[in-house]
C-alpha cells in the first residue's frame, strides 16, 4: 500500500459529502486536538488501555492529520523525515541517551 | 517512499537514543496531545498561520501517532482505511452531503 | 477573596491592553485547549511532576476559563454547581462508588 | 458564593463515591486536556456555538481544574492573581496594547 492510495481515498470521502469547505487549516486544526483528546481519554484513569479503542482513536487522529497535510499540499512522509534531522540534531545521541530531558535543559 | 522507511528511521533514532523506555502507549498518547496542542496554537489568534510552523508542528504530531502505531503493531495506513469505512457507513453520501453535522444527529 | 476580585482583576488586565478584540469565545476554547496541554506536558513522560510548574500551567488553564466564563456572562461557581448537581444524578453513589467506569457502562 | 462552598461541595462529591484514588495530579491532568477538547469540540467547525453546550464543557474543565488545584493544595483565586502578575510583566502595556503577539517577539 502507499499513501497515495489512502490520499486518494481521503479525497474521494471528502469530495463526495462535499466536505472541503469545512476542511479549512484552522478546522482541521482543531479537529487533530480534539481526536488526541479522544485518544488520551482511553487512558484517563489507568495506563492500561483497550487496544482496539486505541486503535480506532488514533485512526481517527491520523485522519485529520492527512486531511490537513493533504489541504496544505505536504506529502506527510517527507515532513516527518524532514523534522526527524531536525530533532536528530537538537538530541544527539551522546547527550540524550536514555534521557527524557527536553533539549534546551540537556 | 514507503512507510517502512518512515517507519526504519524511526526506529533507528529511537533505538540509538534509548528512547524505547519512555515511549509505553499512555505517554506517546500524551504526547499526541501536547503536540495537537502546539499545532493548534498557530491559529489561537487567527485563522491565519505561518505555513513553515503549520508543516513543522503537524510532523511532530505525526511522529508520535507513527510511534505509538509501531508500539502497538499497527499499520497506520491499514487502520486509517479500515475507519474510513466504518465512517462511510455512519455519513451516508445523501445524508451527510454538505453538511457538517454529527452523524448521530443527521 | 472572591471572584469579583479575580474577574475584575482580569476585566482590567484585558482592558488596559485593548485585547478584548482577540477574545472570541472561539479563541478563548482554542487558548484553554492549548494550555490544559501544557499543563499536560508537566507529566509527559512521569507522573512525577514539579509541583511549581503544575501550578504555573494550572493558573494558565484557568484564567483562559475565568476570562470565557466572564465572555459568556457566566459565573464560574454558578456553573460548576450546576453541573455537579447533574453529575450527581448520572454516578449514582451505590452504582458509582469506588470506580471510575464511566456513567453509560455503569 | 464563596469558593469554600465549590471545594467543600466538590470534595463531598468525590468522598462519598471514594474517587480520590483516582484523582492523581496526572490523572486530573489528563482530564483537564480531554474536558478542554470537548469544550472546543463546540467550536469545531464553526465560531458559532450553542451556549447551554459550551456552559456545559466549561463547567467540565472548570470542575477537574479545581480538583487539581485542591489536590495540590493551592488557591485557585491564588494561583490566578500570582500569575496574573507575572503576566503583567511580560505584557506590558505600552508593548502589547492591541497586539497579540506572544512576549518573546514582542
Amino acid at each position: 500500500m502507499t499513501n497515495e492510495t489512502v490520499r486518494d481515498a481521503l479525497r474521494a470521502f471528502v469530495g463526495e459529502r462535499d466536505w472541503a469547505q469545512f476542511h479549512s487549516p484552522e478546522n482541521l486544526a482543531k479537529s487533530v486536538s480534539i481526536e488526541a483528546a479522544e485518544l488520551l481519554e482511553c487512558f484517563q484513569w489507568s495506563s492500561d488501555a483497550d487496544p482496539d479503542r486505541v486503535r480506532d482513536e488514533l485512526a481517527d487522529v491520523l485522519t485529520y492529520c492527512l486531511l490537513l497535510a493533504d489541504r496544505l499540499g505536504e506529502d506527510p512522509d517527507s515532513i516527518v523525515l524532514e523534522k526527524l534531522a531536525r530533532t536528530r540534531e537538537k538530541y544527539p545521541v551522546e547527550k540524550a541517551h536514555g534521557r527524557s530531558t527536553k533539549y534546551d535543559q540537556l
